[in-house]
């Protein structure tokens, strides 16, 4: 086991230790991830490519022993798209018919070992636990990741804690209860919760796999490095096609920025040709990337700080937007859309009617790919997060 | 669109028409499926299958388009396995020890888009409705079939009825309902639920995707197809290594006798060296293939029945051995074997402490695997055949 690469702030490049993000652009009010160098893809063979964090271990900041559960590879199911609204006056000068309207995928996360795209992040996490000696991990989260480190947590034979609060559902509640994890439920605010993760990670040196600070960096850069192997799987799967844009559920843009760096990977090992623009779906209720983007100075913008509400995409709500996201969306011309409520309800409704049964954060997604497809010709791929199973009898 | 290729009756070769399987045979108390001919598989490379029924079209007897949410490809994820016990006098004459234990693997069906294997069958199942013309489509089932039926009838656009009792956790009639279909709760015995069906199927011409009739044949005889798909991964997956038996927990036999089929038309085609043995797991309280398998004689197999009792493997439980099922396990020198309720909740707990969210019917598989690979080198499969993500809130 070499040792682990070293981790510099994404924003201001100083090097860091331990997984609170930068120090220094806390102190400025701004939550900043420290992640590891990118990886060199330089000679892969990406048709042979199987799929996975553990795909392409060479792309891992963890050099021990893969933890695996079979995550990753999930497929891309084309939607149904409705003709594109009547309108006229294109620059293209052609009547535009429902045979013009763009292709809408979605790349089906719930496929994975517990359900959702945390898999792809815990599989990698817990595996950088175990190279750094770790007998506990600890997680805050409320559903997803907490039953994504369970998961992991029990396959490496770990102890597990997740630090949740009561909007837990049931049914994720009883998966991270039957994976052996132990939870402790804070009846307080995700900061109270947060602060409780803070003090077990100091005191106890438990090893984190979710973020638990303030201003949040966002999740473990380790961790959080399992997501680029989505990127890997759409330049594969959509091999010689122009892929225009890949909508992403985003909360503290984990999974946003994880498939920001692994296209800048591809690119700068000459995998893709040029990077698809990136955007971040929010619901209205809690969108501090849409709310950032509406300023035109990024200083601002890094700064933003908006009153989350609840949202039936209970997944979802940050007040700030985590600045890991608002790079990866600068660096791949990238925007950001919220939706309301009424339109996620339908969505997942929506999504439901074509077979697919999946949380309402993730129709967040597929919603908002919707609009981005009206282009005639275009091709955009919605990253549906979960299964809805979970919340279905709770 | 062509014809459907002809089905003839598994045991007395003639052929038949409709879904309720071989009449003469039934007119003995046998229920016999009807299938269509095996495929030829010549020439097809193995290595470059991408998984699904849908990566092999020319396997299916369905010439219309494919109806797909994204099934098959599963992971296998390998389970850990305890040291053999210590015992000696072996006829290879050197000490056992941990080491020597075989391999099991989970091949993991859970990941499939509504969580279950059923998803393979009703791919092909709805696919072969819509070639035939069909308007709503039925499924008699205690869940998981049920689920895929809804899920895949909702993507072709078609309506689904799905006929179940009230054993049906909450969960998965939460996942029915929201897949749009019509769920008709049959508060009697299966034979009530079933005839329900059956004369919806007759007045209505609904296109029936599970089996209905009794003695049960066994499931629809293109839908059934969809189940070698999981023959063809494993060939691809460990190819070049020797893989000796597949356990798959059992009830009517569809996913076995479909595994056996795949298995048979890769060996035909010369793609695999030899077939693995085939094992039928069972819970003890429905273990009608372990009771046939006792018999000597093949006509005495075929006429057993059984009283069986429930048991928490609620997915499994018949009273005959499904002649398809006997058929399967007769050509592959297969075994069925059966495991009390107190193992297979156990094997679910193994299964949970090892990160795996699996139902207690997959757990049988699992189980019954570590018995198989108690013997030294051997390479064992379990078929995991659903999350168990739907029963936990339930
Ligand atoms: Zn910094
Ligand atoms: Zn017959």
């Amino acid at each position: 086991m070499t040792s682990r690469p070293p981790l510099h702030c994404l924003r201001c490049a100083r090097a860091a230790e331990g997984f609170a993000g930068c120090r220094t652009c806390a102190a400025e009010g701004i939550g900043v991830n420290t992640m590891p160098p990118l990886a060199d893809l330089a000679g892969v063979d990406l048709a042979a490519y199987p799929g996975g964090p553990w795909g392409l271990p060479q792309a891992l900041p963890v050099s021990g022993p893969p933890v695996t559960l079979g995550e990753g590879d999930t497929p891309c199911v084309r939607l149904r798209t409705d003709p594109a609204p009547a309108h006229d006056g294109r620059s293209d000068g052609r009547a535009q018919d429902g045979r013009h309207v763009g292709e809408v995928w979605l790349k089906y996360e719930g496929g994975n070992p517990t359900g959702s795209h945390k898999d792809r992040a815990m599989a990698v996490g817990v595996a950088a636990a175990v190279a750094a000696g770790a007998g506990t991990v600890a997680a805050a989260s409320s559903g997803n990741a907490g039953a994504a480190a369970a998961a992991y947590a029990a396959r490496a034979g770990l102890r597990c804690v997740v630090f949740t609060n009561e909007k837990v559902p049931a049914g994720l509640c009883a998966q991270i209860d039957a994976l052996g994890a132990e939870r402790r439920v804070h009846p307080g605010s995700t900061a109270d919760r947060n602060a409780a993760m803070a003090r077990a990670v100091e005191e106890h040196r438990w090893y984190p796999l979710t973020s638990y600070s303030s201003p949040s960096p966002g999740g473990n850069p380790y961790a959080n490095e399992g997501y680029k192997s989505v990127a890997y799987e759409l330049a594969r799967d959509f091999a010689g096609r122009r892929l225009d844009a890949v909508v992403v559920p985003t909360s503290r843009a984990d999974l946003l920025a994880g498939i920001g760096r692994g296209f800048r990977e591809l690119a700068a090992a000459g995998l893709i040709d040029r990077e698809p623009r990136l955007v971040a779906a929010e619901p209205s209720a809690a969108a501090p990337f849409t709310a950032a983007l509406r300023r035109t100075d990024r200083a601002d913008q890094e700064r933003t700080r908006i009153a989350a509400r609840p949202t039936v995409a209970f997944s979802l709500g940050e007040e700030r937007p985590c600045w890991q996201g608002l790079d990866a969306l600068w660096r791949a011309a990238g925007t950001a859309v919220a939706l309301d409520d009424e339109t996620i309800t339908a969505e997942t409704r929506r999504l439901a009617a074509e077979g697919l049964t999946l949380e309402p954060s993730s129709a967040v997604g597929s919603a908002v790919a919707r609009e981005f497809a009206r282009t005639p010709g275009t091709l955009v791929v919605a990253i549906g997060t979960a299964t809805g199973l979970k919340g279905l009898a709770g």
